[in-house]
C-alpha cells in the first residue's frame, strides 16, 4: 500500500481527495497496490470542504506530516515558494518520503536543491501539476522527448490571462472592465497581479525550460511582461492583421544562451495557439527528430490539477523513478540568457494627424535596419491624435527597443508606443 | 548498461539507431544507464541505409535475436499482425526480454496474449510508436490519464488519409488525382488500401480504446469505413456548411457499450480538428476529471516515430514497469460494441431536377422521425441531375440508415446517397 498525506485542502486538495476515494480500485487495478489516503492537514479544520475526510486523521501543523511513520509520500499544496511549504519539502525528502506538488513558485525558485535531496535519500519528487493543470506536459518533456534534443517551449501557461484577453476580443470590452468582471466570478484573483503581470507564467516557463534544456530553473533570467497595458484597440488591430494577442511563455534555444520571455503576442489566426481559447492552455514543444508537439487542455480547476497530481501519485505507486527534471539535479546546467532573435514587431502609436509623423519614423527605422511590413492609419483629426499601427520585418529586438525610445520622443507622438512581438511559427 | 537488437531497419529502425548514437550521452544521464544496441537484423544485408551499423552485430534471423544473451530488449520494426514480428515477439517476451514494437497490426490483434506473457516473464512490453508516431498518446492514456475514467478517445490517426483531404480541399483536385501523386512522391503506399480504407486508422483505434476503457482491443468491432468516396464535391459542400472532412477513428462509451468508428466526419471549423492539415495527427482524449486533452503532432515519419521507440527503451532503462495496456492483462475486459449515439448527419444525393423530389425525402425522414437542419440545392437543369445536399439534427444511426435505403429508391435519386456523419464536440 502508498500511503499519502496532503497539506492543503482548497479546491486541489478537495478534487485529490474525492478522486483517490472515487477510483481507489482502478487505481489499485492500474498501479499493482493501493493508494490510500493516512492524514491530512488544513489551516481551518472546520471550513466546510467538497470531499469526505471520514477515517483520515486531521494534523495541525503539516510539517508533522513529514514525520510520520504511516505515510510513505507527501502532497504539497500549500503554495508559496518559501513559508510552510519549503520546510515541509525539505523535511519529507530529507526523510526519505516521497514529495508530489503542485507549486510553481517552490518549484521554480527550489526545485534544484529538493531534487538533490531526493535524491539522496530515494524519494521521488514529482510536479506534473505545477504546470498547465491536467495538461501531462512534464510528463512528456521528462520522459516522452527524454532521447530528443529539444529547441523551443512555448505557450499558453496562465487560463486567467487568456480568459481575460478571449473575453475582451469577443465582447469587445476594455481590459478593466473584463477583470472586474473576473474577479467577481471567480476566474481572476482579488489580487490579479501574480497572473495578470506574468509571473505565474514565467515560473511555469522556468520550470519548463529547465525540463527541456537540462538546466537549472532561472526565474531571474525571465523577461517578464503582462498584459496590463493590452487595450481593446491592439486586439482589434491584431484582428485586423489576422492574429490574436495572447499571453506567452517562450523559451529558445538561441546562438548564445536560451532565451526566456513572458509577453503579450501577436500569433496568427492560423497557429493553433490562436484558437486556444478561454481558461485552456496550449504548450508547444519542438524537438529536432519529434517535430513540433501541442498539447492542449484545461490549465487549471481543481478536476484537472488534481488528476495530474494522482497520475505523480499512481508513478510512484507503480515504482517509477525519474530524476525531477529530467537530469541528476548535480547534472542540471547553469542557464545562460540568450539574447532574443530577431522577430517581427507590432507598434501602435497614437500621433498627432500631421503631416511628416509616418516620415520621421520611418527614418528612425531606417537608422536602426528596421523596416515597415505594413502600416495602418485609422481616423483623421486636426483636434485629436490618431492611432497608427505599424507592423515591421525581422529585426534586433534591441534596436527595435531604441528605435521606440526614439519615436517616443517625437514631439506628434503623443503615449509611449505600445510594441508587441509577433511569433510566426505554427508547426 | 540496456542491451538492445533491432529487428527491421526501415526508416524508423534507421532513425532509431541513428538517435541512440547521437544522444548516448544524454540518454545515459537521462537514465542512469547506457543503452547500446548490440545486434540487428533485417532481410537485406546489402541495402545501404542511412545509419551507421558499426560495431554491431548482424543476425539473419530475427527471431535468433530472441536467444541471445547479450540482449535485453528487442525492439520489432518488421510490421504484420502474424509470421516473423508474431514469432519474435512470443520468442522475446516468454524468454523474459523486453519488448519495444511500432506494430499496431500485431498488438491489436494479439496485444493482450503478448501482454501476458510479459506479465509472466516479468518483461515489459511497450508500444508507444504504434500510434500517432511521435505524439505520446499511450503514455497520456497509460499513465497520464490512468486515475481519470475516460469517455470518449477519438482523432485523425492516419497521416496520409489526411494528407489527401487536405490537398484535395486546398487544391481543388478529385481524390484519384491526388492519391495518385502522393504515391508518386511517397507519401501513400503502392497498395493504399490499409490506410484510404480505413484499416490503419482502426488498429490504432482499438488500441486507444483498449487502454481508455480497460478492455481488450477488438478490431472486429469497429465500424470501418475509407475515404474513397469522398468526392470534392462533399469537400466542397462541407466548407459551404463551415466544415471540414477528417478521416476520425472515435471510440465512445455508450449506454449499451463502447461504440468504435472509423469514419470520414463533418467537423465545424471551430474545432481544433479541423486545423490538423497534412500529414499531422491529433488525438482529443475525454477524461471525467481532466475534461479533454487534444495532442497534436507528427503521426509519422522515421524520426519522429523512432523518438517514440527511443521513449520506450528510456522508460526501460529507468526501471519502469507498466501494464501494457494499463491494467493487468487477466483483468481487460470483454469489449461490449454499444449504437452509435444520435447524431447530425450530411447527406448529398445526386438528383433529376424535378419537383417533388425534396418533398418525398422530407416524408422519407419524418417517417423516421428526422429532421433537416439545412438544404443546399445548386444549379438548376431540366436535363442533367443535380445535388442537394441535406444536413440533419441528431438523429438514430440505425433510422438514418433506414432512410438512406428508401431514398435510394425513388426514382429521381441518381446515385446512392452520400451520408458523412458531423461531430461537433469541440472541447
Amino acid at each position: 500500500m502508498l500511503r499519502v498525506a496532503i497539506a492543503g485542502l482548497g479546491t486541489v486538495g478537495a478534487a485529490v481527495v474525492r478522486q483517490l476515494r472515487a477510483n481507489a480500485d482502478s487505481i489499485a487495478l492500474r498501479t499493482g497496490r493501493p493508494v490510500a489516503l493516512t492524514a491530512v492537514s488544513a489551516r481551518n479544520k472546520n471550513r466546510s470542504r467538497d470531499c469526505d475526510l471520514s477515517g483520515i486523521e486531521w494534523v495541525d501543523d503539516p510539517c508533522a506530516l513529514a514525520e510520520r511513520a504511516d505515510v510513505d509520500v507527501i502532497v504539497e499544496l500549500i503554495g508559496g515558494a518559501e513559508g510552510v511549504a519549503r520546510q515541509l519539502a525539505e523535511a519529507a525528502l530529507s526523510k526519505g518520503k516521497h514529495f508530489v506538488t503542485a507549486n510553481k513558485a517552490l518549484i521554480a525558485k527550489h526545485g534544484p536543491a529538493l531534487a538533490a535531496l531526493a535524491e539522496q535519500s530515494g524519494a521521488q519528487m514529482s510536479f506534473e501539476a505545477a504546470v498547465a493543470g491536467g495538461i501531462p506536459v512534464i510528463k512528456a518533456l521528462r520522459e516522452g522527448l527524454a532521447g530528443d534534443t529539444v529547441d523551443t517551449v512555448y505557450g499558453i501557461l496562465n487560463g486567467t490571462c487568456n480568459y481575460i484577453l478571449t473575453r475582451m476580443r469577443a465582447e469587445k470590452l476594455p481590459f478593466s472592465v473584463v477583470l472586474a468582471d473576473a474577479q467577481k466570478n471567480g476566474y481572476a484573483e482579488a489580487d490579479p497581479s501574480s497572473d495578470i503581470d506574468g509571473h505565474d507564467t514565467a515560473n511555469k516557463l522556468a520550470i519548463l525550460t529547465s525540463l527541456a534544456f537540462g538546466v537549472a530553473p532561472d526565474i531571474s533570467a525571465v523577461r517578464v511582461e503582462g498584459i496590463r497595458n493590452i487595450t481593446l484597440a491592439d486586439i482589434q488591430f491584431a484582428d485586423e492583421l489576422g492574429c490574436r494577442i495572447k499571453l506567452l511563455g517562450v523559451a529558445r534555444k538561441a546562438s548564445d544562451g536560451i532565451e526566456q520571455g513572458v509577453r503579450p503576442t501577436l500569433v496568427p489566426q492560423s497557429s493553433p495557439l490562436a484558437a486556444v481559447e478561454g481558461t485552456f492552455n496550449s504548450v508547444l514543444l519542438q524537438g529536432q527528430r519529434v517535430g513540433t508537439i501541442t498539447l492542449e487542455g484545461r490549465g487549471a480547476g481543481g478536476d484537472p490539477t488534481g488528476n495530474a497530481v494522482v497520475a505523480d501519485l499512481m508513478d510512484i505507486a507503480r515504482g517509477t523513478r525519474t530524476f525531477a527534471f529530467g537530469v541528476p539535479a548535480g547534472r542540471l546546467g547553469l542557464l545562460k540568457p540568450g539574447n532574443p532573435r530577431p522577430i517581427c514587431y507590432y507598434m501602435r502609436l497614437q500621433v498627432q494627424d500631421r503631416p511628416g509623423v509616418v516620415a520621421d519614423v520611418g527614418g528612425i527605422m531606417r537608422d536602426e535596419n528596421l523596416s515597415f511590413a505594413s502600416l495602418i492609419q485609422r481616423g483623421h483629426s486636426k483636434m485629436d491624435s490618431v492611432p497608427v499601427v505599424i507592423t515591421t520585418h525581422e529585426g534586433d529586438a534591441e534596436a527595435m527597443r531604441r528605435a521606440v525610445e526614439k519615436i517616443a520622443r517625437l514631439p506628434a507622438v503623443m503615449e509611449y508606443p505600445c510594441l508587441i512581438p509577433i511569433e510566426d511559427d505554427a508547426p
